[in-house]
């Protein structure tokens, strides 16, 4: 039995769902409410001691971080290949999704922490907040949760991760110049990777995505967003109220 | 034909040198030299528009990013197999592998930019240095050179990144109290990729790796320093002098 702990369809949980779509399996889906805080209830972090979504359990085996559980579901179900058959492609693929994962995904993230996570913490009060903090495993996490309440990110920092996204959409541009998707001519996990970051900035930083500085990506976008398994991974459920959807579709 | 673009035996370079080692693959061997900032030459960003090592050319193909170069290794030369055949087993492999690129490394990496590359920085001439800046194709890579050469990082940063060290080594060992090695029972690709980055540890940060809090990971090391490939791997050209080698054996 395949299971999911996800929560609404963008960012990381986005890249399982749509992973599971593409290739026709069912599973049971848990949603774990990041506004109730459930990715840090004792509960589940005995299933991912990080505290984070997503998380696959097939048949009791726990896969956690999203790229692993792709490549997992790959090497496990590979009836629908989504990993090229050429090794030069996939060694493209693995390249794009490192780098969404350690510079894209990051300088996003930030934007994201600063403007919707902020909203989040700032709706808590204080003494209820703190024992939130401490139910946090990740130090890290424990931290921007505290910066983000407090005087969260500098000016400085934010205008950098807001390049850094501008860089990432024009890395993908140069790849699409050259390939219909980015891996090479084949769709793969690089793609269904990458489509929860990418799909929010045509709208959160349209200086960074738009028809004069980012055609390729803009098709790349429309296509992406015309496939079933998109489609059917939007579909899934969303407790986040509309207000404080920032990111994603 | 096999062509590796390495420098001397430690850091990244050594993840697919030891790979190759391991399964008794020939290349030709093209040594980079950091110091002399071969990285930066234009005729090696045409192969890697990164200006970082190692890198791979198959045949010439060109494959970057030193985790994605070891998946390659086993996708194309599977006869001496560093990915266990296990799903869950290899999801190990990369979850580990993962963690040492996006955590361990670019805190150890840190340390070794203020101590060794600072030196290296600041024994050349302002009006030359600047022009090697200016040859740096990576942003981020820039700064860093910019920084070591100015103020470098701060003692919090510095003592932030040691920290993070340190939590590394004990997960290190919480996987070892379970498992032989990094990724369960059988050696993989998650223990040649963090060898070079564990090796200086007992020296460089001993408070964080001794004989009373990571006694496995000592027996791991103790381990890895036996196998053929890894003496394979430490015993190619190191330009560096010795009294600038702080990391790696």
């Amino acid at each position: 039995m395949l299971e999911l702990y996800h929560a609404e369809p963008v960012a990381n949980s986005m890249k399982p769902l749509i992973c599971l779509k593409e290739k026709g399996l069912d599973f049971v889906s848990h949603y774990v409410d990041l506004l109730r805080f459930e990715q840090h209830d004792p509960a589940f972090v005995k299933i991912n001691p990080n505290g984070q979504v997503p998380v696959l359990v097939h048949d009791g085996a726990v896969i956690t971080e999203s790229t692993v559980i792709n490549e997992y579901l790959e090497d496990v179900f590979p009836e629908v290949p989504l990993r090229p058959a050429d090794p030069v492609a996939r060694a493209r693929m693995r390249v794009w999704s490192k780098f969404v994962d350690e510079y894209f995904c990051p300088a996003l993230s930030m934007i994201g922490w600063h403007f919707m996570v902020r909203r989040i913490a700032k709706a808590i009060a204080k003494d209820e907040f703190e024992k939130l903090l401490e139910r946090i495993p990740l130090p890290e996490q424990r931290q921007k949760w505290a910066t983000v309440a407090g005087e969260s990110f500098t000016e400085e920092q934010l205008a950098d991760s807001r390049r850094r996204c501008g860089l990432s959409i024009q890395r993908m541009e140069s790849i699409l110049e050259k390939y219909k998707w980015l891996a090479g001519d084949e769709y793969s996990l690089a793609d269904l990777n990458s489509y929860s970051m990418v799909a929010g900035m045509p709208r959160l930083m349209p200086e960074h995505m738009n028809e004069n500085n980012a055609p390729r990506s803009l098709e790349w976008l429309a296509r992406m967003d015309e496939r079933p398994a998109v489609k059917a991974a939007l579909a899934m459920p969303n407790k986040v109220p509309e207000t404080l959807r920032a990111f994603g579709a």
